[in-house]
């Protein structure tokens, strides 16, 4: 019997996207071999690839100023490789700080040039409980790139309303979020996404590149870190990870099976206020700290009176079949990530588990 | 009905390691979840993670100097890496020229820092019929390290005796032969070998590290890019490409449950001697351009008299249940991949086509 998986990434993915890899595994459409037995550059492979590409373009109605990428080594390889192909010597780039991820992707970016802090929220304990206000910006007019995360998975905020960065190209990791609901692609130079959250397993990143700004990128760095060189081929350069980007495919078909991104944030809204709104109602014994503008839609974090209710809460919610809600290690407390393979009627029974558990221990 | 597979990468897989995958792809070991879905810091895709590594590390018989790492980008990153971590300003690296893919390292080291030719067996029509003589090397006693090629998947040619490089750490890429018959890791500072060949689907990429050499490393690269950083992290520095890895371990433990690497070997060898007996038998009509010396025991290529003949013995192998037998676009002519999940029944299969094809056709 499957859990109910609220898993912070690797996530759960969506039922059917994963009985259909099942029941192809050992034979891809009477082909006689598995997906991942046949060569990136035949033609079986080459329609799955192309396919993940036109639904993606499809599902967030993505430009043709735009490309999608599929991309190794998860966002923490972009973390490097955007300012290596956007950085060059002399010029400096701005970071807005929201987390763990943006400290990370600021810290990789000084190993390769001058990056510097134009907003940050950290509070003297280190966490983060908001994004920034515009107000609070302090923007470098000449900046090669703003670099943005849209969602914190650790902390549990999330940009609702996109910085006004002028015309300085805006690079975001959309980890955490990416599809999570419709978006103008054409305000960003670049997006990333490693694709566990929200599009399939772990080991395979997705961009989507403004094609002018990729092909601006450096060009005195190795061949396979230029963002130009996978554009060019339409990520065939060298071998993609075919069944991870199959496996992605499975999952952008589901999403337009069921209605397209427009449907995903409408039971993405409902599941995050059905939470939300169990929170809100019982302030006194469940505490959230992110302030109401900056919640995520995707990661609800939030903790009981004692360290000890919170490990109790994890314990019966498993026992109940609700598994991956224990808050990220140097947090503690409670996480429930909520992304779109979780389902409405999952987030009803944890509030139902919710509810109980206060009755119980209120 | 699965098909005979002789792709030169993506390639086969044992089917006990796909069934496994299959049996348990929608519940891994009862947890109510698939492998993917689980999380990489959970107890349940560590001891995959775990186990993977043990495996590797009892079949290669890999010493405690040394240490086993998944990482991503394949191995066209590794050409960019390689130098980035061990070739520092005012240091030279030794390249040996065996085919497109040594010569790709070598151009990606370039950029890196400086790198020379310390041997090469390229042809004046650029093809590579052998690897170099022992007696060919012009090995800089100073350099940062040596890299070789192990195995060339585009010109069907092998290492068969391993370059004596001195006291210079050695560094190969063993993508295409990794794992075909037991080794002395211990000559080697570093091996990588992309796992599309001999261990799983592409995507991950197995790297054995003196540990000693990797700790030295630069430091002034980005975070992800350093060995040290993931060594230090048992390959869990940032999220692994966890289905990937769990694959590999499928295939490792088939690989100890027939015998081990010593079995596999002798697996090969039958392959390798049956084929080019066949072509040696049939010298008049399939010309096999490798040197006896430097023939490769994982891609055998050949050519028939016209190139007519070699599509039509490309179509009839196809009707006959064989599949991925067409040579390397720019090379033409036919080019069998026999890594260790094809078997020696499959490799007789294709020898009595052939014998078959001679008659009809010769």
């Amino acid at each position: 019997m499957r859990v109910i998986n609220f898993n912070a990434g690797p996530a759960g993915l969506p039922l059917p996207a994963l009985e259909r890899a099942r029941d192809e595994l050992l034979d891809f459409q009477g082909s006689g071999m598995s997906v991942m037995e046949h060569s990136h550059r035949g033609k079986e492979y080459e329609s799955v690839h192309n396919e993940a590409i036109s639904l993606l373009t499809e599902l967030l109605g993505i430009p043709d100023t735009h490309q999608v990428l599929f991309l190794t080594g998860g966002a923490s390889q972009q973390f490097a490789q955007v300012p290596m192909n956007f950085l060059p010597p002399g010029a400096s780039a701005d970071y807005l700080m929201t987390g763990v991820w943006s400290e990370k992707a600021y810290e990789e970016a000084k190993l390769v040039g001058q990056a510097r802090i134009a907003a940050t929220t950290v509070l003297p304990d280190k966490r983060y409980v908001r994004v920034p206000r515009q107000d609070e910006l302090q923007l470098d007019p000449k900046a090669a790139y703003v670099h943005v995360t849209s969602n914190n998975t650790i902390y549990g905020t999330q940009w609702h309303r996109w910085p006004d960065v002028g015309n300085v190209p805006l690079v975001a990791d959309m980890s955490s979020d990416f599809m999570w609901k419709p978006m103008d692609v054409s305000r960003f130079a670049f997006i990333y996404a490693g694709a566990q959250k929200n599009l399939g397993p772990s080991g395979v990143l997705i961009a989507v590149a403004r094609k002018d700004f990729i092909a601006r990128g450096r060009k005195d760095i190795p061949k396979i870190f230029r963002y130009s060189t996978h554009a060019e081929n339409n990520s065939l350069y060298n071998t993609p990870p075919t069944l991870a980007i199959y496996l992605c495919r499975n999952v952008l078909a589901w999403a337009k099976q069921v209605g397209g991104v427009a449907r995903l944030e409408q039971w993405n809204r409902e599941k995050g206020e059905l939470l939300y709104g169990a929170l809100d109602k019982h302030a006194g014994f469940y505490h959230a700290p992110v302030e109401r503008e900056s919640r995520s839609y995707m990661n609800v974090v939030f903790k009981l009176p004692t360290p000890e209710l919170d490990d109790t809460f994890v314990a019966e919610a498993k026992k109940a079949g609700m598994v991956g809600l224990k808050g990220y290690r140097t947090m503690g407390g409670i996480r429930a990530s909520i992304y779109n393979a979780v389902t409405v009627d999952n987030v009803r029974t944890l509030v139902s588990f919710m509810e109980e558990f206060v009755r119980k221990n209120g």
